[in-house]
């Protein structure tokens, strides 16, 4: 995979003046409008309930009265809705009668990395290039270059409209494999959550004498974004070696200052579901024969397969 | 609290000749002396199995026969043994004879808040000043100003010896309820534990596909310290404030979300209780009327007492 957004391709980028498709304009696929048109794009939408396009007409748009429409006037179509159900039907009129053929679709809607195979598959068979899209900010965040747009699919599309895919945030293609966008997203999500959970545990745990969650939170973000990305870079590699010593911090040490959060936050009525399963899975991990390795081996218990 | 390394302190602090004695030389005390040779320090070591003295010796530490004879060394007494336990049992036999009186002593052991409590209250009853902290780095860290070390405790300990301090790592001073530094210590671990636990899922989830775990990390480390960190920013305010409007992304939104992770998991034999947890923890918000709030509402059914 290339996970990097210095491709050195040589194709040919659309100029900031080619024309995009959107549609869906919920709250993501209105932010994706509106960045596309602050950068210049001619830029046509879709929605089903066309209320929602008068903020972007109004920002220059073209509203087109149908998806059939909307589909004409670009190659390049961007598509952001609800569900796999919803672009599925959506599309799928269109398909039938030849739509589809020569665009390039690009999927930005949220869901499984199978539903992005099929889609892939459906999309080809339909004469249509797919690329398949994650997209990792919320509303207010697109536009930003910070921001972290994953792909997946169809090298051709994303060097062709890497530039205009730009406009939306940092675009990384992640590898031809249309589902590998959606395995991301879901990753990075499930990361995203146990971060959050942790946070506020341990905000319930100092919130409990006084100290304000801001406080605390300034403290916790330089721990999370120091020493901790550190140790994640240190045990990246093991994991792809499968093996992981334990050069400074065991599970079997891991095991024994986790007593002290559980203790810390049942002494002050804080809920310990989650340091409870973090404590277990250790404790499998150190029963599988990894107690004297970094806590990088606990990867060993959660992959089933091994 | 005071969560900044840049307190304007009038006090006059100990030049970087002032001597020091640390208590314990396992991998961390060892650390602890090395950064302090390594300031220039004259540092006295004790350790109770000798053996561990001699690498500092070598590097121009002084090897006190006995703990009285090292805590006599220095004003500012480091410990760092395994637990609340080794600490007493140290020191306690010295507390008898008037060894601790005027001794500044700062706490390094890991233990939790009431531990930290309790030996606040034993070494003033002793004539010493007290100051508890918690290393946030492994031994390899020590010494690096990235690090945060965190104390509560006596601030005028904290003040006087600051610049000493410094040589372990960033010094903080969290408040002088004894109890915060471990309160905070275990916290933080609690993020980290939750953090590494939500990357190995997400580790294992991609690695599945082949893709290397080293090249999901870069993107997984952007991810955590760009969005992740953003959203934990905006939340925090919220938790303070007790209102958590979900502008951009509400519960409900990530219950459903949620199931996309569950699935790609569960196609993949990856283990889902991380993710189940997770998502029984929305559903309780949700429940509980949070549906329609940030997911920084998680916090109420976190805390037992709301
Ligand atoms: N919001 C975020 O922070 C965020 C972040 C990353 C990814 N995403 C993803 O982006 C996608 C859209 O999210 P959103 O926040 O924009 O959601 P939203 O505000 O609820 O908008 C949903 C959109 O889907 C359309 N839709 C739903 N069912 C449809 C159907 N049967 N036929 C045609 N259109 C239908 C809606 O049209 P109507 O207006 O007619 O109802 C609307 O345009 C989702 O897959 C979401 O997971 C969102
Ligand atoms: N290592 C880390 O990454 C890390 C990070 C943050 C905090 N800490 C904390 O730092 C403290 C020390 O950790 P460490 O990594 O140095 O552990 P360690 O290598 O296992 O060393 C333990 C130390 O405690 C001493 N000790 C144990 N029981 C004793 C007793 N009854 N009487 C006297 N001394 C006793 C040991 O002495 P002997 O040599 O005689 O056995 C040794 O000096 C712990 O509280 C730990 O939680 C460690």
């Amino acid at each position: 995979m290339n996970a990097s957004s210095d491709t050195n391709t040589t194709t040919a980028t659309t100029p900031a003046t080619s024309p995009v498709t959107v549609i869906g304009l919920g709250l993501m696929g209105s932010a994706l409008a509106a960045a596309l048109l602050d950068a210049g794009h001619p830029t046509t939408v879709w929605n089903r309930s066309p209320e929602k396009a008068k903020p972007l007409a109004d920002r220059g748009a073209q509203v087109a009265a149908t998806p059939a429409d909307a589909l004409a006037a670009s190659d390049l179509v961007l598509a952001c809705v609800l569900d796999h159900d919803a672009l599925h039907a959506v599309l799928g009129p269109l398909a039938a009668t030849g739509g589809l053929a020569g665009k390039s679709l690009v999927n930005l809607t949220t869901g499984t990395p199978e539903q992005a195979e099929e889609m892939a598959r459906w999309a080809a068979s339909h004469g249509a290039d797919y690329l398949d899209g994650g997209i990792m900010t919320t509303p207010p965040g697109v536009g930003s270059p910070e921001m972290m747009f994953l792909y997946s699919g169809s090298e051709a599309v994303f060097a062709a409209h890497r530039d205009t895919l730009a406009a939306l945030g940092d675009p990384l293609h992640l590898g031809t494999e249309p589902g590998l966008a959606s395995l991301y997203d879901a990753a990075l999500l499930g990361l995203m959550w146990a971060a959050f959970t942790g946070w506020l545990h341990g905000t319930a745990l100092v919130t409990s004498r006084g100290t304000s969650a801001a406080d605390f939170t300034r403290v916790a973000l330089r721990w999370l974004n120091g020493a901790v990305s550190g140790f994640v870079s240190t045990y990246a590699p093991q994991v792809d070696a499968g093996r992981y010593p334990g050069d400074d911090a065991t599970v079997d040490v891991q095991i024994a200052a986790i007593g002290h959060l559980i203790h810390a936050a049942e002494a002050r009525g804080v809920d310990n579901a989650l340091p409870e399963l973090l404590k277990a899975t250790m404790e499998r991990a150190a029963a599988a024969g990894h107690g004297g390795d970094s806590y990088a081996s606990v990867i060993e218990v959660l992959r089933g397969d091994r």
